[in-house]
């Protein structure tokens, strides 16, 4: 059976290490910045163009109430912000196809929904996520506790918002995930050799 | 360190089977009805008197919006359904300092929320769960679709009034369990031993 895994994440909650771990530990393909690539090299767009689009600005900017009219639609289709979030579609579906593979954030367990798929949702308290944050940091200028907390849930909401956009369903609802796992605490080394074998013993 | 498990779990949805094989494939205890036995033995009581208090009866008669005044503390400490929950928590505290273990239900997971417990949610979707109570039916009276997801429906609010009386946190909500596992799809017994090798790697 082809095993599709797809994780999305709380920002901060080491879902994406945790996720790139796994896939080397199943021998698996591992795709995440891979899908901006491949659409900035299909469209011949920049890549830091496709990535403003992806991560940025999903939202077309459109308010998610307007009424989507015919009208509204054919504008759509023609809007180069909708043509690369088809293409990202489009791309998903076929890596997909082609292997096993770790599929981070984009939707990806709505739009393999057909495929069976081994939804996860990766998150953990805003303590622990602003500690991980806090490792990476780089550079002089550091934000303040208030500032990181405040652009942690600014991500988070985004994505969120992100999710409403394009699915039915509402991101980080357990009901709709495979397995929600808890980082708070844990080290995310451990944790993907853990979770890799919970996954090949499941078959 | 000592490894406490606790369990809270849809109705149905094959928790109370999970911890048990779980607990046998980690060789360690499992408590579930073990505690009413314990409660009934300390007390004196019946075991379906205790039994009813426990699993049917927990608000004590008393609304959940009630002044919590002098007089009703008071009044609660003599009543006897208080003290059978009140030894709950205490046999529940006392085996967790005893060895590792699985814990069903009860509020073992706020209950002992300082002794660090690994905290699960089980849960499916609801014809998963109305499938597996279906295997479970017993007798000549068949209860219909509509009845069965109404009486799986009915136990779970109770459930999550239970918490609600007893914590300050929310039956089910994600943010509150060190993972939330769907068994939708799955066998128990294979997801038992996925479960284990899962804590086993985590160590």
């Amino acid at each position: 059976m082809r095993r599709i895994i797809t994780i999305s994440r709380q920002f901060g909650s080491g879902g994406r290490e945790l996720g790139k771990r796994l896939a080397d530990h199943l021998g698996i393909a591992y795709y995440d910045r891979e899908i901006i690539t491949e659409i900035a090299a299909r469209s011949g767009m920049a890549v830091q163009y496709v990535d403003s689009i992806i991560e940025h600005r999903p939202m077309l900017a459109y308010p998610i109430t307007i009424e989507r009219t015919f009208d509204f639609m054919a504008d759509l289709r023609e809007n180069p912000q909708f043509k690369v979030l088809a293409e990202q579609h489009t791309i998903i579906e076929e890596m997909a196809r082609k292997s096993d593979c770790v599929i981070i954030g984009r939707c990806a367990d709505y739009i393999l929904r057909n495929e069976n798929p081994f939804t996860v949702f990766v998150h953990a308290d805003i303590e622990s996520r602003m500690q991980r944050c806090r490792i990476r940091e780089q550079g002089d200028h550091k934000l303040s506790d208030d500032e990181l907390k405040s652009s942690i849930l600014k991500v988070d909401k985004h994505r969120a918002k992100y999710h409403a956009f394009f699915t039915d369903r509402k991101w980080g609802e357990r009901e709709n995930y495979s397995l929600c796992i808890n980082t708070t605490g844990l080290q995310i080394d451990k944790l993907s050799l853990a979770f890799a074998q919970y996954l090949k013993e499941l078959g």
